[in-house]
């Protein structure tokens, strides 16, 4: 199984597969376009995200960060008057640390995040969508600035005029990730921002033309006219596409065969899903908790057969 | 008051100093022969301990890293299988990030150092030795190495064939540092270590023609044949120094007027201390706790008078 991974949505739908699939017949290929350097580190949050699910050690409170991780360098560094443009725990940036000290020796981010999953003895595959920098990059009224800038900092609160993944023309889907694709037939897209967390993995080329070859099931990260979390609303509204699930089936619809959309969700006529030649399948897409998020596995799982 | 200081002995006195004179009224010009990049950090440890006993924070079971701070990066890159080169705390990583952001955006040293202080809000003046990179290299049978490694890695272990000062030839004395030395008579070489303490900040230029111009007193590190802590002795035995008291003061004996050695010392004859134009004063040096810190500074301000 093989699942396209960014922010926090998907992540807690493979965590509803580790319920249910044994760790190592999952391959994640994840977003690397909200990576950042900060505090003299290479951070690549979506990365950490599904790392930390499978260490175990993911704070299911935010779904990001490590679960008990202190932040005594933070508050210092702000003590000092310094503010790190991500809230980085402790144990966090030693992660981190190590990922910088293996880039700066030279090994790829697929071969790091690959050592690093060892360490934690990790037995799915993780691996980020390219070993080439791609940033998503959002032009606002007030200049460009860094995903994490316009998220973290200003709180997504800055209108969106446009954005770019700045990059993605020079951008290899990362050879290990098309590896992996040639050995599976089945893809999983979560249910992530279509703008941020999948929009790069899709921009790469060749993508699109695997998927093509594939049995690919979408899960929409909106319900009516809203994201479930996150700033994929006001993402998609700047790229002139319409704010719904239909919206995010358009993106989607050269290459999947299922799209999946919320039960609460008023909005999507599923005839026009099905216009498209996809099929359309309604369920609880609201993983809330450990037995919705394995349910929500378990109906997708199904899907495949 | 000026102070030359390094490792743990000088600040223990000036532990003593703080509880008698204003801090703004003292200048500590800081070794930087120790300092190191570890972890994307610039370590200055030597400036780190007078930072933090100013700051009221400087653990003083150990005499250098922050009290309380706790090791919550360290331990999970030991975790990953990554062993820093210093035991770094994260509290103290803190101060070093900021440090490193400052030197890359291209302040000095001393700037930086000030700048840090300032956000203490400590009144002493914190001077490194020096904005040039001077570093302890030593010699060991297996092969050159940095002093952290020599004396952290390999835990003083390996024998010295000898060492040097890399980079001193390109050196200058830090310009607030000849600023200070301007404009106070009164200057303290503390109980550090002569060869990888003090020894740097003796080796840049005009320090020792300026030493002569002022009232200089000396308090020996070694008390009959040995160190009272640290590598002392094998680095003066390394360059063929008498490892004594006697062979500290013949170390300083063209800038020096007074050269205290301690009360125990079973070894020196003061009259051979004399004999270069030097007053030898026997007082308790073994700074083990608050009083004694403050009596052996007291007696040494007396000195000055």
């Amino acid at each position: 199984m093989i699942i396209l991974s960014g922010g926090t949505g998907t992540p807690k739908l493979i965590d509803g597969l580790r319920q249910l699939l044994p760790d190592e017949e999952m391959t994640v290929i994840v977003n690397t376009g909200e990576d950042i350097w900060s505090s003299e580190v290479f951070i690549s949050p979506d990365i950490d995200t599904v790392l930390y699910l499978f260490a175990g050690i993911l704070d299911k409170n935010k779904w990001w960060s490590i679960t008990g991780d202190t932040y005594n360098t933070y508050n210092q560094m702000k003590e000092l008057g310094r503010f790190e443009i991500l809230m980085l725990g402790d144990r966090d940036r030693a992660v981190n640390l190590v990922r910088t000290d293996m880039l700066k020796k030279g090994l790829t981010l697929t071969e790091a995040t690959a050592e690093i999953s060892e360490s934690f003895g990790i037995r799915a595959g993780i691996i980020p969508m390219s070993d080439d920098v791609v940033t998503s990059m959002i032009e606002t009224p007030g200049g460009q600035m860094h995903f994490q800038e316009f998220w973290v900092t200003h709180k997504g609160m800055p209108d969106v005029l446009s954005f770019e993944y700045r990059g993605i023309g020079e951008a290899r889907l990362s050879p290990a990730a098309k590896e992996a694709l040639e050995k599976d037939d089945c893809v999983i897209i979560g249910p992530s921002n279509p703008m941020t967390s999948i929009g790069p993995i899709l921009a790469l080329p060749e993508i699109k033309e695997i998927l093509k070859t594939k049995k690919v099931i979408a899960v929409s990260p909106i319900i009516g006219k809203e994201a479930v979390s996150g700033p994929a609303g006001k993402l998609m509204a700047a790229k002139g596409l319409d704010v719904s699930s239909k919206g995010v089936a358009e993106l989607y619809k050269d290459f999947i065969d299922i799209f999946v959309y919320d039960i609460r969700d008023g909005v999507l006529n599923p005839e026009e899903i099905e216009k498209m030649g996809i099929k359309a399948v309604a369920l609880d897409t609201m993983m809330t908790d450990e037995e919705k998020r394995m349910n929500l596995a378990k109906e997708i799982l199904m899907l495949f057969r």
